[in-house]
């Protein structure tokens, strides 16, 4: 790599900090985008710029969105009164494409993990409670993932909701044990929500 | 993908363009540069600038730089007579890490490929003419690859450079070093047989 001018391996170090990209990855991506037309390359640049200063969390769910309220939290086709809770935004992207659920969602960003130190106050649970609390929710589908941490986190969050009332709902174990939920089929995903049981 | 914000979905879109990334690949590292302090989402599309600004071809080489003149050509302990013909700037890297190589190079920037309309005027054929004809140049050594392609190429660069008083030469072909018999294909074997050196 020292064999390349500097500002093409400072380009291939900032590529390869990337999750999945190694160094031999990062040079035949750096050495695409210096062959790329000027438009191409400045085009890529521009949406990293653009992604980083427009998106932000949603006030509602705490999805993505470069609106002041996301797209789905704003539909008033949505049944606003039914909340999934799922671990990440891609979560919420996964249900949405197998176009089984009419509710909105909650996005904790990450689950209960003790042994990394991770613990309520580290993920946006508090936020739920305080948006059931308000009473505007009639059902929760916890649609964590059904591995060990997501399994704790639906645990705890039916424990700490059992003093609100309000239905709290898990999606059925449709979806494989010890999976994470951006790798399971649509098919699966929609029977998992139908599915759905009472804790 | 259509139910993350425009932003992302125009970040998700630009990084699959590049090569080897998919839909899916594309949308997790768009997801990871989202969640990236902006310090280090800015100086990744601050690199992709810079590399399209600074970079560009040695006049000397045709290899990769952002000096006037590139750091090998540049360099008054490389023997500026013996020049190395390779097909791509990575070829000349990997030659580079071998640290076997005292001369510079000369990079055609492609080979000669009639099935796909790749004549010598669309790589940097003439240029190597040019260089030789000006005299100072003691020996050309022919490393392009050993495929169809490249061996074409070497065979149209040796009978073109015939008619100046310069040593031409081709990188040696056998079987690789450290490798198993078994494993060598025949034609190589044939090759490795053909061209056996005295011990």
């Amino acid at each position: 790599m020292r064999h390349y001018p500097p500002s093409l391996i400072a380009l291939i170090r900032q590529l390869s900090r990337l999750p999945g990209i190694g160094e031999k990855t990062a040079t035949r991506l750096a050495l695409h985008i210096l062959k790329a037309s000027d438009r191409d390359a400045r085009a890529l640049a521009d949406s990293i710029h653009a992604v980083k200063e427009k998106i932000h969390f949603c006030p509602g769910c705490f999805g993505l969105t470069d609106q002041p309220l996301c797209h789905i939290c704003n539909d008033p086709d949505r049944i606003q009164k039914l909340v999934c809770v799922v671990e990440q935004t891609d979560d919420m992207a996964s249900i949405e494409k197998s176009g089984s659920f009419q509710g909105v969602y909650h996005v904790l960003h990450g689950t209960l993990s003790p042994m990394n130190g991770i613990g309520p106050d580290d993920i946006r649970f508090q936020e739920l409670v305080d948006r059931v609390q308000k009473g505007n929710v009639q059902e929760v589908i916890i649609a964590t993932s059904t591995n060990v941490e997501g399994e704790a986190t639906a645990v705890y969050i039916v424990e700490q909701l059992s003093r609100i009332p309000v239905k709290v709902t898990r999606i059925a174990s449709g979806v494989p044990m010890g999976g994470d939920l951006k790798f399971v089929d649509q098919v699966t995903l929609k029977c998992a929500l139908e599915r759905r049981y009472e804790y």
